[in-house]
């Protein structure tokens, strides 16, 4: 099936939500998704978006998504984030997450950062063969650090 | 010793970056350090800052520094990322550490972020203890993933 690779309009935030909760549904965190469409729309389309979002359209349908926005390494300097890089499950093998890939390292080298960094589950083997195939590395001794919204208030409270 | 937090200024900047090489030394890393004192200065104090950055200042000397900037989570919405929390060799252990967190987490809260993340070396355990005790989260089952400057280069050469 042909698809194409663009950035996203404010109304395709709709099926973007449906892929990102597709997403969190194989992550095995369903309930863990608390945006909402709207909050998309606000956060990415307004007068200082809050991330950038590529998407793969087949056949009028949002099929693929990259989502990326700006961070900074106090080593290297600007740097960019894929937060989400999400195929639907009937494309998946189509070769689409490779085409949302290769347009989100083409706007990271265009941006001039130093690295884009990404996020993978331990267990996502298939994943992280792909991207180790696209020659990132995968920082085996780094571990992510959450402090969640509960957190934050308890940790409010204590001061 | 008696120690000030406020927000960092632009001439603060050389004891910054000394304080970030003082730890890539600590971290194993002391040739990863690619970043100018004036790539500081004019990333954090332009007309967009790509960063916050809070010192703590003793006696007239930066001994410590915490390092923020926005992030988005497609599950929560915005987010703070601390790229770097810092204490000087010689103060560690006097609190700066904890004020230094305490401000940020404040910065956070007054902004509305749902979530405030970092990452944490895994056989760094008295940071680890320290965060665990201020209620964060290790996420255990998710890597960090890094595609590098050179690895950007191959990438795009073989589009």
């Amino acid at each position: 099936m042909e698809f194409t690779i663009r950035s996203a309009h404010k109304n395709d935030m709709k099926q973007v939500f449906n892929l990102i909760n597709e997403l969190a549904i194989f992550e095995k965190e369903p309930d863990e998704v608390e945006l909402t469409v709207s909050d998309l729309e606000n956060d990415g389309f307004g007068e200082f978006p809050l991330f950038h979002c590529f998407v793969a359209e087949a056949n009028g349908n949002i099929e693929g998504l990259a989502l990326v926005y700006n961070r900074y390494s106090t080593w290297k300097g600007k740097a960019l984030h894929l937060e989400d890089l999400i195929v639907s499950e009937k494309m998946r093998g189509s070769g689409i997450g490779s085409k949302l890939l290769d347009e989100v390292v083409k706007y990271g080298y265009q941006l001039g950062v130093k690295r884009i960094n990404w996020e993978v589950l331990d267990w996502n083997t298939p994943a992280i063969d792909f991207y180790l195939k696209k020659g990132a590395h995968i920082m085996r001794d780094w571990k992510v650090v959450h402090l969640n919204e509960q957190a934050i208030k308890n940790y409010i409270k204590k001061l």
